[in-house]
């Protein structure tokens, strides 16, 4: 009885702090390291660049001197390099020692990248988690980084707490191109938000005003309207983009302004210049009663050129 | 003491129940008239096309048959018509009609074009509040409808109840022309944001997962990063965007990605090659260190072409 709970003590405590190794130590890598350093995991690393590691040892990483002693020490490998193409030279130099291991892969990569890196992993007797890291290296370790994972189910369960140590969770499915996919949707629709705010502060700036000013209207405003958004996406699924609010040609009679006051403010309007053509070309493809939401569609069948 | 009781009484009746004209029907104008009689106002509309007060006869507006008329029936004339063509011809023909009236223009225009207004419409003797309406007709009369206004403080502080009726009230300033470029300036931050997400949830339809599912991660996503946008307003004012989190330079490698997916996906990049090309703009003139801020400054000093 006794031993059993201790065995069971035992089996709790490798599962939650198993050892992991961690492959590429930019930035990112090296926060990732840092982090499972400070919960208490025995970390090995490896970088192809040998000075990077320097810091973490000092932290109680052990530093492999090849990859393969890096992917040898841990159940659970966590890859995080550059590109894909450094990431399949590991994985090939690996070959056999994949055997059995957990692969997380949090490189920076496109969903058919994953999915042909999952295929190849698994291929070679692997398990293949894929991850996207939406956040800075600033805040790995914090609750504020979140990070999507698709791919095996049963390594995102397993390694469930090791990974909630880098940050929030969200298991997307067992395609292992989702987490890529979902990655750079959320990154775009991050840069259409900064974009619009960038337009609308070089405005406000040739106007001698301060940007601080401006921000205190500015974020209320934006999450007041993201309220909107739902409605959008619920008329995009039901392909059904009538509208009784803000048609695209009210919206294109707005447009009209934006690119008189750019001009004389004298400045660029080439954030908005793109959305006006999108919104002209709507109207002139007959859906001047539809709503903004039709947009999505026009992304999606673009002109021929 | 009763008698100036009751005169105080009378005097607040006055300033807060005044008799308002309002001078142009569209959907936003009548939106407005409606809302007027609904608080209580004297309400006389008129329109150049006599058929769209009928539904306002109804519900009580007076109806001028001039628009002379509109302007002789109350001290404060709210406007709100297609254009500033159409807002100068109605101003030109009340002549000495304007002399001690309170202008409201609501009418969306430029900056430029309110400050000539605001100069025109006082050296005819009356006092001119311009206003930029933050909302769709439908959203008038609620605390939703967010109303900016610059030009003559006087106008806004004697009329601010009746103001307040319509929506929220923000005050910018003696400047005219400070509403109308706020409020275009808070338009192009919805359109960016509005833009990014249309991108974002084209690509995910694309894979045909429901815009619906993706919408619960990118709005609280969106929420998370406008905490950023005041950071980036503060580099702005200070003219200084260095940053140790996350600079042009690897953005610039985050947009490879991109591009990369969206010919995969078969989807558009027109809303994020913009983008893309002030990031490599600002790279290419050297500021690869700083912070996505510096991108206001590209746009405040566009490429000669």
């Amino acid at each position: 009885m006794k031993e059993n709970e201790q065995r069971e003590n035992t089996n709790t405590a490798r599962v939650t702090y198993p050892p992991v190794s961690v492959i590429g130590l930019g930035m990112m890598g090296s926060a990732l390291a840092r982090t499972f350093l400070k919960e208490g995991h025995q970390t090995t690393v490896w970088n192809r660049t040998p000075g990077k590691a320097d810091a973490l040892m000092k932290q109680g990483a052990k530093v492999a001197s090849t990859v393969n002693e890096a992917i040898a020490a841990s159940p659970i490998v966590v890859i995080c390099v550059l590109d894909y193409g450094a990431l399949h030279e590991i994985l090939e130099e690996a070959g056999e020692l994949l055997v059995g291991r957990a692969i997380v892969n949090l490189t920076n990569g496109t969903p058919a990248q994953a999915r042909r890196t999952a295929a190849w992993v698994t291929h070679r007797g692997a398990e293949y988690l894929d991850g996207g890291i939406m956040a800075v290296p600033q805040m790995i370790g914090t609750s504020g980084a979140l990070v999507l994972y698709s791919g095996s189910e049963k390594v995102f369960q397993t390694y469930q707490p090791t990974l909630k140590g880098i940050g929030g969770v969200n298991y997307l499915g067992e395609d292992p191109g989702l987490a890529p996919l979902y990655d750079l949707a959320l990154l775009s629709a991050m840069y259409g938000m900064f974009g619009g705010f960038f337009h609308a502060v070089a405005m406000i700036r040739s106007e001698q005003i301060k940007a601080e000013t401006f921000t205190s209207l500015v974020v209320p405003w934006l999450q007041a309207m993201s309220g909107s958004l739902p409605l959008m996406a619920q008329a995009v699924d039901a392909e059904n983009h009538q509208t009784d609010v803000s048609s695209l040609s009210i919206n294109q009679t707005a447009f009209s302004n934006f690119i008189e006051v750019c001009g004389e403010l004298g400045i660029s309007n080439e954030l908005m210049i793109p959305i006006q053509g999108l919104i002209n070309r709507g109207v002139a493809e007959g859906y001047g009663a539809d709503g903004l939401s039709r947009i999505v569609e026009l992304i999606r069948n673009p002109v021929s050129v």
